[in-house]
């Protein structure tokens, strides 16, 4: 006897929490344990029962699985693996990244790709650091939530989840990718930019990797090429020691003294412009410079939305002298988790981290940053 | 005999430096003390020597005077104040702010507005600070520069210029404007968000205050309505000593604890999405608890580009447990700058500077954000 | 005893038929009769079937009604008109227009606002034409639509849907609006920019009424506000012999005599930029003229998607001189069905009717368009 | 005795009239003949007379010569040819557009490349026509102009002038191309939409070819690459019984008939959404097939600024029975241009023609968009 479910894609939807499935008590939106399966089954547009009795679908793929109502296609039946207690994005930290990754390693075989329902507010940190930690992917792993929970009348979640199942399911799409707002970015690209939008992100240099409105058209162009037949692997061994500082008109000494203090081993530096900072500031650069001389890797990003920090300007010079790395065209977000990734690695001296800094490891950064033209910069 | 100049209007050109008046030297784009002037009377559509001569203009107005050729309305006639040495727009503090305070409060009268030419980079500091010193404002104010010197064969110093001269000339908007681009912004309410397009600036929660594209269009109903006759005055006592803190996952209680020692008086903390920050930090939450205990301001912005933080959320519900205070629309910019403005207040009381803080004093925030109807929100 | 149904909004859903409500047979898309109301009652986003048991709702408002799940406020109960057969939107002429107009006046006082389900093909002619038709409006009346069928797994029916009762129960927005992609615009504004994307429809020359992404914002500036208290009515009178032109480089003489031939009464010219016709084409200005002479009414629309044909520019001078009226910002769309509607009085003189074209009657126009100061055009 | 102008890249300017070059007299804007050298020369971001003086540049290359003043790359020498009398774009016919493609074979070989002056009102049609018209071509030809005149003081004639001269100077982009804030587009793919911006062309369905902010970033990836070594030549013969006809609701039988009167031997016909046309209109198609049967090719382009009209959906299948040609994503400007060109060929039958029309030839069409997948349409 053959299973009825040859002919399927399978999605493991990985619940960490978010305001995708919170309900309102007293006013207040929380997330709620064990209600987020029940929930989903009552939306036709996100299961279809009858098929799952029809095929014994509980029985094969366990109580936890749905499956969506795409006739048209192969079935796309998903699996919702919730985390206990589900968990408010603003508290993440190094140590919930390293489990999604384990958690994506011991199911890598059994699915085709993978969801992760996740708050908004630092999914673009942990789309960032997931894309460094999974090495040699070859399934696609996205990220989403929404603004407003899916039990909400008006909502953006059922969008959001479908969409990020379809896609994950089925095609080969081999990134930690984030969707929104019927787009998929690449998801060390991304930012959060409006708290009140359904079109919540913004991939300030890259352009998106899919759209999925009329038709779900793939940007195969852009879309990441595996170059190397490696198995697949998770590095869940994280720096903790990394920080993110962003200049402002008076900063002192001291501040930045304080910040790169030990244990902090790597920050993100948000300066001006095209990488600019105070190159009057004695006190200031000498802080720096003692930092890098003491084995702190600082990452020079720029605070504009959009931009580039290059080594090969004249302005920034100042901090290249300070020993800062120009991030090209990296979000601090990506930055950081970079950070975070490279710093963990054992079997690296301090100048084969700082090279890696620099280099593009995921498309991350636009890998030619470095030897631009000459061209005009601003201050 | 009388001046053949009664007809003019007059404007004050503030040039502290920044890339507008730049030249390349073995690769390196500086500033060139004393060149500005000279140069743009070689620029036609800049500068009309004809009338000049005509006119005696050096001979009423100085030397530095320039006149420029709009001839089917009042001639506009500026006066070029060059800072010397010239300023790098990421040197700026407070005490620059105080300056350029202090010399238009000193020309006031003389000029029928002022043009503030300023390196890009903290331009909008510069432009939100300027709001707030200058109390009972009556005349337009308007920053300008450029991503590519005016010296250039492509450049957009020249537009930059031109417009921003004929808006403070022509037009009686009693505002600090940012005028970049075809377009002039509120200043306080601007951030530089590109460093390779001549669009660099975004005034994400507030439509411009004019375009001037084939047409010089005024959005009258938005340009703030002085609603006082009081004498303008500028104030120009400052506070140095606040900062600007940016959340980020893993950041530690030490790290925010040193950030917040004395001096410091006022920081604005960038928290998630609609002002969130991890509730399950207690060692985190306490040290910003003391803070606050202690008489520091601690003001709730957003990273996001566009959104609010209200006080009426469930969500940052911890921060106003640690006392903070919620900062609605306003920029960071703008936040960190009236914080300057408002600590520096000899005669209030910290509960009044706190009370001044979540009003709006110069459009700087929507004015009633406080009490937006109940609305979701996310995490 | 009292009816549970008292503190309810009630909305009337004309379904006169387009993609939303398209099923699939055969690869091709095709409205289904009477399919429609039962398929709603599976959506659970759309219907709370408890709550319609609990409330004997079927009893009171007949078989085809149903009611949103909105808990938090007034609940929404809607009910299905639907059309036999169901009309494709590019079919559509005046006499349809004439038959929802009617079938809006029979149930005004039932009814606290309107949603008109169609094709979006046509969308933007029906929308300007009821603005025209309903006059001393009070109430909503949305049309919507959408591009992916509601039975879609992906699809933009069910929020085009929702949003368009949510604000047609919940806010007197006296206007005919179209409701599209999270966005309320106003009806004779609007133009189809886009075949593929959800996002299908722009109001070029006026910002949109409503947003409905996190909250639903009015933009009550924007609102049309009744200054009448004149009992509402329908003017179902409609001259059909209206035409639409469109110049293009060659465009014949012989060309525009034959489309300008009686019966044809009333001409929406697409002109080039800002109303630019071939001025040294004595034959083609010939025929103008001679058409305007006898009668037919011209309007000079531009066919760029922004901008404003103004009678005060002296190009197009030769097109006034030829008896054409300028069209200021409306679209073509509004401007063809307001011929329709003004050709049809019949208590008006030619004088009085051309008048009326050149004024604002419904918003569908800026009103001073023909005193704009002067400013530069291009050709 | 060797030329100093070796190392000289050279540009034929064609000035064939438009908002650029005008001046205003008495209140009305026109164009001034012989007046556009002598006022550029007066301009020193467009002329550098101290190196034309230096290098005797009349000398060699002519009186109307000037050379731009870009002093870090190889100078661009240009040349400007100006007709008489100046032409309003508005009158442009077939017989200009043949008469330009005749001066630029004349003088290909002498120029690097070639920038035409030219009113905005047809010049995506005249950029649409070049583009067919210029076979083999290995070298940029540029259109240009501006929505406000060089000499007034606040105008875009300048920035679009420079960069046109700039582009078509220094990169070898075998395009004929529409240069405009900012942007360079493939000609054949652009569409005036606004009459007041200085952004006034759009290219719905194709990213730009270029942009020059602060930096000039090609995209070559979009840029037509040569595939052949056959040498150019322009095919100035061109059909002008070519005609565009907008549907819109109740057109009649009678109208269109009127319309496909001989001499009409080629129609774009502006459809709906994504090729809609009245199927419930006997009449009307009946009229259709008459023509097409007689010979006449009639392409079906939507009337939505973006989108695609595909030969593969089911709508649109009365138009195809109807024996009309599925027009892709081409703008109705560059098919009616097309038709113009195709037309023309001497050696072909209809059958070759029509083939032709569904084809790709200068980039003015996706080439696979007969061959969509499917996907949902709508009506």
């Amino acid at each position: 006897l053959t299973s009825p479910h040859t002919a399927e894609a399978r999605v493991l939807v990985i619940n960490t929490g978010g305001t995708i499935g919170m309900t309102l008590h007293d006013n207040v939106l929380a997330p709620k344990a064990n209600a987020f399966v029940k929930n989903l089954r009552k939306l036709p547009i996100l299961h279809d029962e009858i098929y799952a009795q029809k095929t014994c679908l509980y029985h094969y793929y366990g109580e936890n699985s749905l499956v969506l109502p795409n006739k048209d296609s192969k079935r796309i039946v998903y699996t919702i693996m919730e985390y206990s207690p589900l968990l408010d994005s603003s508290n993440m930290t190094t140590d919930d990244w390293g489990r999604f990754g384990k958690d994506i390693e011991k199911n890598y075989e059994s699915y085709d790709g993978f969801v992760i329902l996740h708050g908004t507010d630092t999914m673009a940190y942990t789309a960032s650091a997931l894309s460094f930690m999974c090495e040699h992917l070859g399934k696609p792993i996205i990220l989403t939530g929404s603004q407003v929970p899916i039990y909400e009348i008006r909502n953006d979640g059922m969008d959001n989840l479908l969409g990020a199942l379809l896609i994950a399911g089925q095609f080969v799409i081999p990134e930690v990718g984030l969707y929104f707002h019927h787009t998929l970015y690449r998801g060390n690209r991304v930012t959060k930019v409006d708290n009140s939008s359904f079109n919540a992100f913004s991939s300030p240099n890259l352009a998106p990797l899919a759209t999925a409105e009329v038709d779900i058209l793939i940007n195969w162009d852009t879309v990441w090429r595996a170059n190397t037949t490696a198995k697949f692997r998770v590095s869940t061994e994280l720096n903790r020691n990394v920080g993110l500082l962003r200049l402002f008109p008076g900063i002192t000494a001291a501040t930045v003294r304080a910040f790169l203090q030990p244990p902090m081993q790597g920050v993100v530096l948000e300066t001006y412009g095209s990488g600019n900072a105070p190159d009057n500031r004695k006190d200031l650069l000498e802080e720096l410079k003692k930092a890098t001389n003491s084995g702190v890797i600082i990452i020079n990003c720029t605070q504009c939305l959009r931009g580039t920090v290059s080594s090969v300007y004249a302005t920034g010079k100042v901090l290249i002298d300070a020993g800062l790395i120009a991030g090209g065209d990296m979000t601090p977000e990506a930055a950081l988790s970079k950070l975070s990734y490279v710093l963990a690695m054992k079997d690296l001296d301090l100048e084969a981290k700082k090279r890696m800094m620099s280099q593009n490891l995921r498309g991350e950064m636009r890998a030619d940053f470095g030897v631009a033209k000459l061209c005009l910069s601003d201050s």
